[in-house]
């Protein structure tokens, strides 16, 4: 049996020695070992334990707008129905039947009355109530065959959720610093205009690890460096880009000082990576040129704007979430993405663009346009961290050296992953 | 080396602690737990005990009509060559060359005078015997060389291998209270009209739960509906069907008198789906319309009756044996099914359909007539056991009740499965 | 972890209990028990010892004739870069970049002024040393980040590399006794006319002793064997071919006393296959009828002659090294073999054709008429080491004897490796 040593529950939360001492002899400041990125039994542990016990963010609520609307999402093994229901609130429910254990809904997305099973008809509505089940007789007690409910937040219409039974505490404050920052691009008010999954060859940390640095982008990314910075991502002096920073952290201040004086909206960095169990990060930065928006020409793509937005130039609001996900904030448009771990060494990554719900296409904007940035970076970047999985597999592979000047948010998810496991091995 | 804790002899046989715990504990009236669906170590263990041990339903005379006609059978990593010799006698053997374990014959069906090896010409006769072997001297001692022969017992036509050196003995009475019910379909005059094989991704054990209830088969089977009646599966009266299943109970105890009496066939039920080795039931059961046949419109799909049949609405002789097969007989035509596991999470279901030998396509019947239904019925349950499948996988899956008025006969399987397990684990 | 069990490092080589058994039970003159050609435990403990610290073939010189040019390779999961440096000198690299352990070279082959890493543009020249790695700071000491390097050997332009930290000494004497037979055919004026890599669904190991028998080849190869003599794989006298082995052994005399005395290149056989690390064979074989080239009419497919050779009738200088290679070479094209593992079951094979660096496609040879044979034979030979591995998974699989008149060699295959396997697990 696979499952041994890890185990759901805190308290009951076991992983091998080997695992164990993986875990305590991280060595700070250089890249993970390679059984991290590899070894098929820490990816059971990082599904039970990183994906299993933290808020992992699924979608986004202009994805299901109507009631009955409902998407359905594959955390590994585990699929969540996320349906709103007829008051217009959202709930996730575990995409199982109560009877053989059928999946209910068989569809990325559709829009139901109930949830009915194609097995045997047993019928759950849009609560999780078993409304229905034929020939189970009297003794048989449809409360207590309901569908299983998945913890649920959301912020500003990112939907996260949770599969632990007891989710961490501390999303209330992730959500309260939050909200200010994201509220003002009213979501809500926004559809999907394009949603995109591509799988890349390696683990999922590669992923992540890869988004929180752009120490690659000058060499890799045309496209995206058209428009973006590349000191946004938490970048020390060093010998070689002084100046620029300098320059760059100048750019900063006057940005922030007119977008939170001049039109009151939150700028500041805030950055908890690591340090608490819901690790996130903000920040409103400048884009170059006409600092409007991430496109082949860094002009806004969507000409309806967001919210009550009146102006264009208002840089790009910076969102990310440990373990799973970063969004790129507009005036026009969001790009946000989910990371979805398929197996130890496969990742899904889905990306999804968001436009006012009124925009049109082929008038307000052009679906080319607003996708050619990050299509072709995410490309690019399938091609690095697969290039680096590959490399972790031979024996002459020693964890390098992270820089001290420009990978420094890479090394924060690293200890983030490595204090939760710690803290949940040893809970 | 995977194979530490499982045996093929009894005696010796012995599956890992968790494996015996999961046996032990297995809830009566439930679902199995998810392990026996997904597990690779659950499969070793049922490739070893259930098909290592009991009798297989692999195939049907008529497939090999002629002296030196041969069919292969794959029972997981076991190929088996099932061959009628020149006298007639239909023998088996293990695919495996003595010499250096090539596979001997490579086609599903074949007709040979001796199997040859295709890569050093050793050469065998049809009793197994190894005729040429060259260069191998004089000290080389042909006759302890032979191939490896298969326990084989054909059952009025009907085909089984065991691969354990001592099967089960009990296939004996299961042979003599067949007989009477298979033989006047007469097998041995019948050609094999078409033969299908689907794969289905799930554990070969929900293929075989599927087939043993018809819950399901009102909302999902409308071709076999047509003809088929749910009830003939064990049903129990319950609130909603009570009436229904009253008036069908009184057509089943006027069609056997019809059929047992005015036609001398045996119609009545014999269930020993568990409590014994060689587990089976049969029944000739009325079919609704003309009563004649499974096909779309409930009439014959062909004209010329099997054996020495002068009416055609004899409804559809039911055969169910465990671990894998399962068989309708009517009086113009025979559907089989075999069950071969490929892996723990892939099944292959091999249909085959069965007219009177002198019977004419595009005259006495026509393909897609004939295997329509079951065509049809096959794509609509693959895709139940595949949700099921992947349900199975999720955290959320806890083991269901099965219904007391529906699915008698699937917890008759599970239990023979459990019992099987008990009794070899203990050997 | 899977690796608890395997470690690199002689000294701490360890197998499971179960592997160590099977080593010291093989039973001489018989094929190997099936986990050798199955078992994933077996597979890797083979990477480990055999693959991982052996000389291993690998590639041919006149694949990277200028300097900068380079090829990758795959030995499993290590990639290794081999590159002609500025000097002329042949280097090899483990292709992992020392920062987060990118591939550095992703493309089979390729030319290069320095080895650049996609990721970050680390830096490192063709010795390995890290040039160039920006914003790491002043404390980082890029002469302890340079690139692996790999042992390798060039014995006349066959290129031979090992992974082990110390490789084996006997490599010396090897090359000392092969350069005079290898050397008259000038591989550096070579050029590489066709390379193709097939994929083989067995264990490397069914590969090997496939191309070390010619038991097969009379029912197998028909156009291998217009040119190619069966009797040159260490056939002895049996029954049924006593006279034509004397008669083969009496041409066998004559062409060496001609190409030894009247040439001056030696043709007698070494034969080293077991009893030393680096096991090797070698001998100058005639060929059937003109007895020019390995083509389907044994004339040469090359005008072209080789090296200063001015006589087409050379016959064919056999090389077989342990655990991976077989070459042929003729007087106007060399026919040269890699085996490298992809999994327990998965095997590539790559074959080279070489011609004389000046020689023409289209007027001196014809690329079809170059590779007719082998390619044919290739084919012929991934069916008949395929069907082996299916045959090898049955229950019913017990390791055969091996013909002592035509298998010596598939014996001393088996010989050396279980020789090696035991040498290294008590080191």
């Amino acid at each position: 049996m696979k499952e041994t040593y890890v185990a759901c529950e805190p308290g009951k939360t076991k992983v091998s020695p080997e695992i164990a001492a993986l875990v305590e002899n991280r060595k700070p400041g250089h890249a993970l070992d390679a059984p991290f990125y590899i070894s098929p039994e820490v990816f059971e542990a990082d599904m039970k334990l990183i994906y299993g016990q933290h808020w992992i963010y699924v979608a986004v609520e202009s994805e299901i707008p109507e009631p009955g609307d409902y998407i359905t999402v594959d955390i590994h093994r585990n699929s969540v129905v996320v349906v709103r229901d007829d008051d217009n609130a959202i709930k996730a429910f575990h995409n199982v039947c109560r009877h053989r254990g059928s999946r209910l809904c068989n569809e990325h997305k559709g829009s139901v009355g109930n949830i009915v099973c194609p097995y045997h008809q047993w019928t759950y509505d849009l609560e999780g109530k078993l409304l229905f089940a034929e020939h189970m007789g009297d003794d048989f007690d449809r409360s207590r065959n309901g569908l299983k409910s998945v913890h649920l937040q959301n912020l500003g219409g990112l939907l996260f959720i949770c599969l632990a039974d007891s989710p961490p505490a501390d999303f209330d404050e992730f959500k309260a610093a939050m909200e200010p920052y994201i509220l003002p691009h009213q979501i809500s008010k926004t559809k999907v205009a394009a949603q995109i999954d591509i799988v890349e060859e390696c683990n999922w940390k590669l992923t992540i690890e890869n988004n929180r640095e752009c120490y690659h982008c000058a060499a890799n990314h045309p496209e995206l460096t058209a428009s973006i910075f590349e000191y946004g991502f938490g970048y020390q002096a060093s010998p070689s880009n002084q100046a620029m920073l300098e320059s760059y952290d100048q750019l900063v201040l006057e940005r922030s000082k007119d977008w939170e004086g001049g039109y009151g909206l939150p700028s500041i960095e805030i950055e908890h990576l690591d340090g608490r169990i819901t690790g996130f990060r903000t920040q409103r930065l400048p884009l170059d040129q006409h600092g409007e928006s991430e496109t082949l020409d860094a002009k806004i793509a969507s000409k309806k704007l967001l919210g009550d937005f009146t102006r264009a130039d208002l840089g790009a609001l910076s969102l990310w979430t440990q373990p799973n996900s970063w969004h790129h904030f507009m005036s026009d448009h969001i790009v946000t993405f989910q990371v979805f771990p398929l197996s130890a060494e496969r990742t899904m990554v889905r990306t999804t663009w968001l436009v006012h719900q009124d925009a049109v296409e082929g008038v307000d904007y052009n679906l080319d346009n607003l996708t050619a940035v990050w299509n072709a970076t995410n490309n690019q970047d399938r091609h690095l961290v697969e290039i680096s999985q590959k490399g972790i597999h031979s024996d002459a592979y020693v964890p390098g050296t992270y820089s001290p000047y420009t990978e420094i948010y890479v090394e924060k998810f690293c200890r983030w992953y490595i204090e939760r496991l710690t803290a949940l091995i040893n809970a």
